[in-house]
């Protein structure tokens, strides 16, 4: 699949492949004394090798990237299980794959072939919360949403809010850098993990970072760390940074006759240094899905709306104003604010249900084969937001695929998603030509190939062109610095 | 001088050091060809040869670490010239030491002998300022303060304040992770990086990170290359983001009869979610001088003075109220606000005169001698304040060393300074024996041997403490990955 981001068929579970001919049946499986040791050290409960088990274990949810079929799945409860299966793993020469929740977007956590799945899902603990410091420690498979409700009871808050944080881990977030709808105002994972503990590719435990709010002893390991999507070491603990409570934030509502005026809107926010706490863009595409699938009023003429926030307390009144007014003077067609939290949260829901509603379309519009969204993910400069969402449409036009744009418009990070038919190689093809153009595009505007879904398998040949030769050449020595046998999630970014 | 941060003898300038002995006259100095190179790539006017000036490149302000003389001094344009150096110096094995301002406080500045030394004071250009992107893009010796004031006519702000702010480069604040006042609030250095131009040990230019809000694509080499002192690159552009202008703040002082209140103060300000711009401290030691050294009507009786600021607009009095409500009730024996901008920007100064001040008094205490200050730097979490003050006043007493703590109390981060005679011995002695107290003290509260100064040659030994033998090996496996030779900038941090 060189110079394409999509594979050229789907995953390798070819009955030629000895690994997966022999996974029906335990014999052609991992060697034995690996499986010994694995159980030895975690238990048996810990050590996965039903075959259909298995299968559940092979890929996130980037479903048009290559997976293999994992020989094994581990689910170690601590530091110290992960280290074991690190090493075993690395006696018998075996690749490791992390994996959190599996939510990816980019197939970073996707198996290969005999891989050892080293699943932190069975890491669950929150091991403190500490208000007068404002930072939590916690295990990688905490879910998101669950650390946000218990740091919630101390008044606190952990802002990166990725689309998946009901059921996404810390441990995934971190290794993915997840981003999120909160990011305009407040930032994305990284600004938020103060250290970790890592087991490196040798076993060996490190920890990196601090407690403090501040620190500089060494180079930042952290964030080397950070967004390294399992393929320098596996997250074993996280020491996130946490925020007061948010403030309650008042919402409104623009539409637009035109992607560019929305666009321009979004520039002008930004020029004048305002700062809502959310900023969030439908094309016209998302509103009739959305509006097809959860009928809500939405305005399905419209080009494009725009959802914005203020938290600012006593000035979030007259900070929607100023918001209202840019829009207004950009050229929106109508404005108007949530006159309650109710009316609010049904606006942030209608955001949410962009995909499932692109789901249920892709449904029915390919109803009798086999329908599929390619989702994607591509920051431009803010200035460049309206150039992007213009050449969104016409790649669309181009490439004969329906294309529904959203996204973090406030980040200038918007989600292409690509409707085709996974049964019917042309429609594939018009899809991953789009996909190429719309990536070309992005980095045309100034901008980068993921803002806040990774590189994975999906976008290796991207960051290639992103990065150059050096940045290449700079990553590779870096991956045989920290794993020289390449046996961490093999494949993946580089 | 393993074990100690402090070196046993003074700079090595020993007349028995070829390079040292033939510094006055050229012909011991660098090799022939290695001029040559250096001033057909830059010309004559940027490669200096001359002793005295030679002599002036040795050593950043931390003035008790070693320093050897450069052999050549480089002051190249533009990153063209940049990367002709560093192959330059590669060809001939010569060491190459990146400078900027040389303002830094642990030695990370300082030549080793027979260096090239690079200094990046003629890369004065500010290269953009883009207000719709809220970025700014500068070559390395844009000094701080004139890149705030450009930006400032722009209604942005560059928020990192060091203390060298009018004086330090962008480029040595990248290098080292530069902190200041407003980083309780707004963060450090790092957190304003987006992305970087890098000439490498090899010569090749890396770029790395983006112009946009949001990217996640590949490894975060951008914050790999912050904070890491010259040792893994020579940083030749920097792309920064700004916020919008800050709205003016309101101030208020606590002043406390002891330390621990003072410290308990500040930690109940972080436990209620409070978030002042500005949270700073200052012992009864600085008081005294810094009242003896420019008459404000501070309390000299006082044990400890807080400053804090709010600039929240519309809710900045109240928001000092409910700060001055803490205070009071942590035990402040009086808490006054600033009644206009005027009296809380000289607050402000005397809090900006404490090293000044304290050089007076180590100067008047040491008039026979060679008076110095070790300026110290350590990190707690917040809640480990009281213990951090309590413990230094305790080690100030047993080690018989007069010791001032100043700093940013917000965020746990002080800076005890050490007045030692270097021409003393026994002086040194026991302020090497307090340095080291106070770092193990730092370290056994949770915290860091570096808030915001760095490892340079200060701390090296502290910060393996720090990180233990594997973050050590970690990080040693890294700068081998980049820098093979171990040419640039050897023997800082690791």
């Amino acid at each position: 699949m060189s110079g394409s981001p999509l594979p050229d068929a789907l995953p390798a579970t070819s009955p030629d492949d000895p690994l997966v001919a022999g996974a029906d049946s335990p014999t052609g499986g991992p060697p034995a004394g690996l499986l010994d040791e694995l159980r030895a050290a975690l238990g048996e409960n810990a050590v996965l090798t039903d075959p259909d088990l298995l299968r559940t274990y092979q890929r996130d949810q980037a479903d048009l990237c290559d997976a293999g079929l994992p020989a094994v799945v581990t689910r170690p409860r601590d530091t110290a299980g992960v280290a074991a299966v690190v090493r075993a793993a690395a006696r018998y020469g075996s690749p490791v794959v992390p994996q959190g929740a599996r939510t990816g977007l980019a197939g970073g956590a996707n198996a290969v072939d005999g891989a050892v799945v080293l699943s932190t899902t069975a890491m669950t603990e929150i091991l403190e919360i500490d208000p007068v410091n404002r930072i939590a420690v916690v295990q990688p498979g905490v879910v998101n949403a669950t650390l946000a409700a218990a740091v919630a009871r101390h008044g606190l808050r952990y802002p990166p809010d990725p689309g998946s944080w009901e059921s996404s881990t810390i441990g995934g977030n971190v290794a993915t850098n997840a981003g999120g709808m909160c990011c305009v105002k407040y930032g994305v994972t990284t600004e938020y993990v103060l250290g970790l503990e890592v087991v490196l590719a040798s076993g060996e435990v490190l920890r990196t970072g601090r407690r403090t709010a501040k620190g500089v002893a060494g180079y930042d390991l952290t964030r080397l760390f950070v967004g390294s999507e399992g393929t320098l070491g596996v997250i074993t603990e996280v020491t996130v940074s946490l925020r007061p409570a948010a403030e309650e934030s008042l919402t409104l509502v623009a539409v637009f006759d035109s992607t560019v005026a929305a666009g321009t809107a979004v520039a002008e926010i930004s020029a004048r240094g305002l700062t809502p706490s959310l900023l969030e863009l439908l094309d016209q595409t998302h509103l009739r899905t959305i509006e097809a699938y959860r009928p809500m009023g939405l305005r399905t003429d419209a080009k494009a709306l725009l959802l914005a926030a203020a938290d600012t307390g006593p000035r979030a009144a007259a900070d929607l104003r100023r918001l209202a007014e840019v829009c207004e003077s950009a050229g929106a067609a109508e404005v108007f604010e949530a006159t309650d939290a109710t009316e609010a949260a049904a606006l942030l829901q209608a955001r949410r249900l962009a995909l499932p509603a692109m789901e249920r379309f892709a449904a029915e519009r390919y109803p009798n084969g086999s329908p599929g969204i390619i989702i994607d993910d591509v920051a431009v400069p803010r200035a460049a937001l309206a150039a992007l969402l213009d050449g969104v449409e016409r790649i669309a036009a181009e490439c004969e695929v329906p294309i529904g744009i959203v996204g973090h418009a406030g980040d200038g990070n918007m989600h292409p998603n690509i409707v085709v038919d996974r049964a019917d190689p042309e429609s594939v093809r018009r899809g991953q030509l789009a996909f190429d153009a719309i990536m070309q595009l992005g980095l045309d505007l100034g901008g980068t190939c993921t803002g806040e879904h990774g590189v994975g398998l999906l976008k290796r040949d991207w960051l290639a062109r992103e990065i150059g030769p050096v940045g290449v050449r700079v990553h590779q020595a870096i991956k045989a610095a920290l794993d020289p046998a390449g046996l961490l999630n093999p494949g993946k970014v580089i």
